[in-house]
């Protein structure tokens, strides 16, 4: 159905039946989409005309402009009456995108038991376990018998995200196993917990970084994952559809920032934020296409007795950074996987270094035919030759070498290996291809 | 715990109990992981020490490499004896890997009722979601109470890998609706399911490409999403698992395509198969840095009358590229979210183009204070500003354009983007540079 025709007719003529017709028949999610194309009078309108769990609902699924929308239209008791609504984990996220003052005043006017989990779930990094867990989960003692579980799971499932698997705490809420559900449905209803559980753990800390929660997830094919303290004290769980939303977002980041865009930016960000983004990114670049200019001033009085070596360079330039881009994405990619790292993998660079001498010698036979067609010069041919060599080997080592070592230095492999790189293929190469120049100076003039 | 020392231990001595409390403490996918440092021989012995309906799961959560070693030691009854404890979807992604005449053979001499299935799935598409489905799952009618459904849970429960939603079917088996586990565990056993069933529904059909599948399920946080045909008639499930794998193989393919790797590489793919793999994206390339080399050629005089030009001219080209990549990461990354098409937001380009402006502005104005102070000319500084001013501008409109023409005309933007695009910011940066240099000619000198 079109949602958006229903959408404004039911705000519009305030008629709470067609709005009840529309939330039975959508999804939370595009009625949040929907929503952008009111005004905001309007989005109060709706407010006042569906029900209380529902707006809770729209509200934890829109994305962080609309939020801001609709928190800006509600005063401070409307919204912490949707909180009520809403897991502790949409809470925090909605609490860390909006102003300090604001974030103060929710909390001080929420209930004392409330507030003191959101607080703790606050203090975790928003990148981290603690951060995207929800505590909102089954956690039951061994000691349990089926039929007691069975009626726990009744009572406290439908306010979970997951009740596929239960996790199993000691007496001091330490996690030392799960249990099937579809083994508890099996079970006789007198057999204790303790009989079916599984001891075999996965888990992780409240610091892990979120990016090794989904490698995990993904590995292991979990449907939830649980949060443990340093005593292996159950703090929450991570669900399967947040551990997707951790890819997405992980993946948007690691694309642009192999494209040298280090912060989030969409289709719909505004010039100006555009523009701050993006700058930055761009004048670190001129400090590196400064370096390059500076490595062929260095041959000026080269290049103004050949002349042609200025129109032959960017096929050694341009050839090296593409081939050290491959080098670079294979690795980024593994590194990702957790398949690669420089310690143990350190072998690796001599296979990256004669691949760049294979394709080096392959696309150099090809372009010095080519060159010796056009200009008859052997020598030009034949620097041209060593230098696509000499320009692509470097373009391997540095691909294969500068991912590793900045991964090893803790700092993100994909946000500012490609600068490192094309500094390294251009000088370099430039160097390789300009030096040759000199050395072969009297037979190309 | 080490699992390599016990499995190898565990595997020399034919120690059953070693082996089979190695099985009860790891996962599946750990032991394929330690199976890789087994010699042929010994993962034989492996599979005559461990209970067959293990050694399937060690098989279906294998890597492609490790399976087809698997597979190699093992006679036909013994791999049909395995297939018989595996889903259906795994199955078929094993015979999708092997030889078109072993798969003939295994088919001939699986059971004729297995067969038809699984060559049914064959049948789809790897990447369309009939490729990724299982026909695993737990259908059942409107009519039945919930203490059926129950009983059937029960019993089809341990085979399927959902059990928190529930697909209820009409007599024709088309798809109507869906019942959440937990309202079912709530509702009083005599109810029927129709009066706990959800209508609203998401669904694919089995053409569906995987990508589009795993943004529905990341949109909609489901926890499976049900495949039909064209009649609606629910042919099989993909679980969220399954969409964490799609997830994981469409980021490798974007990472590598966008770094001109156009087919699936790690870091154990030989030298023979990598140079196959990559050449052929940098021959296409050597063209690329020909046309540049091609257009600066036209210019040679110029360049001869005034050397310095090119010095600077890397600075033109290396900053209008490094912009053209960071717009195209933003335009592609927009595209595979769904938020971004050419024909409802092409208005966009004129933010681009505005701000590419903006961005040659300010790092045009920076490079020829630079340049004055180097050179103490004038027009030199003046060309330099108007060609980065000029070639961020083509850069943000090509930046633009050509993955969302390429999307248009149904290419993978990720692909081939990069490589148009550097040849229209080298090839149109040279021109518009050089161009304004003859223009100026006889203030340079």
């Amino acid at each position: 159905m079109e949602i958006y025709p229903n959408l404004i007719n039911g705000v519009l003529n305030e008629d709470k039946d067609v709005i009840n017709e529309l939330m039975h028949l959508t999804y939370s999610v595009d009625i949040a989409t929907a929503l952008k194309g009111l005004k905001n009078e309007e989005i109060l309108k709706f407010y006042n005309l569906v029900e209380e769990k529902s707006m809770a609902d729209i509200l934890a699924k829109a994305d962080v402009v609309m939020q801001a929308r609709i928190l800006s239209v509600l005063d401070y008791s409307q919204i912490i009456g949707l909180f009520y609504y809403m897991s502790n984990d949409d809470v925090v996220d909605i609490l860390e995108n909006i102003s300090i003052g604001m974030r103060k005043k929710l909390l001080n006017l929420m209930k004392k038991e409330d507030t003191s989990l959101i607080e703790e779930l606050l203090g975790y990094d928003s990148d981290s376990a603690g951060g995207i867990m929800t505590t909102e989960y089954i956690a039951l003692s061994e000691e349990l018998t089926v039929a007691e579980a069975l009626n726990k799971i009744k009572d406290i499932g439908p306010k979970t995200e997951l009740i596929e698997t239960i996790f199993i705490v000691d007496k001091q809420k330490k996690l030392i196993g799960t249990v099937d559900l579809r083994n508890i449905l099996l079970a006789s209803s007198n057999q204790q917990l303790k009989s079916i559980m599984r001891k075999l753990l996965v888990y992780v800390y409240a610091g892990t970084d979120q990016e090794e929660v989904a490698r995990l997830v993904s590995k292991y094919d979990l449907k939830g994952i649980p949060v443990v303290n340093q005593n292996e004290i159950l703090l929450g769980i991570i669900t399967v559809d947040d551990i997707i939303d951790v890819m997405v977002e992980e993946h948007m980041e690691d694309i642009l920032r192999l494209g040298g865009v280090s912060e989030e930016e969409n289709i719909s960000t505004t010039l100006r934020t555009s523009v701050k983004k993006r700058l930055p990114w761009l004048l670190i670049n001129l400090i590196t296409v400064f370096l390059t200019a500076f490595t062929i001033g260095l041959f000026e009085d080269i290049i103004d007795q050949v002349v042609v070596l200025a129109v032959v360079m960017p096929i050694v330039l341009g050839m090296a950074g593409n081939a050290g881009t491959q080098t670079l994405s294979v690795v980024i990619r593994n590194i990702s996987l957790g398949e690669v790292n420089l310690r143990q993998n350190w072998r690796l660079v001599f296979k990256e270094i004669f691949l760049g001498g294979v394709n080096g010698a392959i696309t150099g036979i090809i372009t010095s035919v080519i060159l010796y067609i056009l200009y008859g010069n052997l020598y030009i041919s034949l620097i041209v030759f060593i230098s696509l060599v000499g320009s692509l080997v470097i373009a391997g080592l540095f691909g294969f070498l500068i991912p590793l070592v900045l991964k090893l230095m803790k700092a993100d492999p994909a946000l500012a290996s490609s600068i490192f790189l094309t500094t390294a293929t251009d000088v370099l190469g430039a160097l390789v291809f300009l030096g040759l120049a000199r050395l072969f100076l009297p037979l190309l003039i």
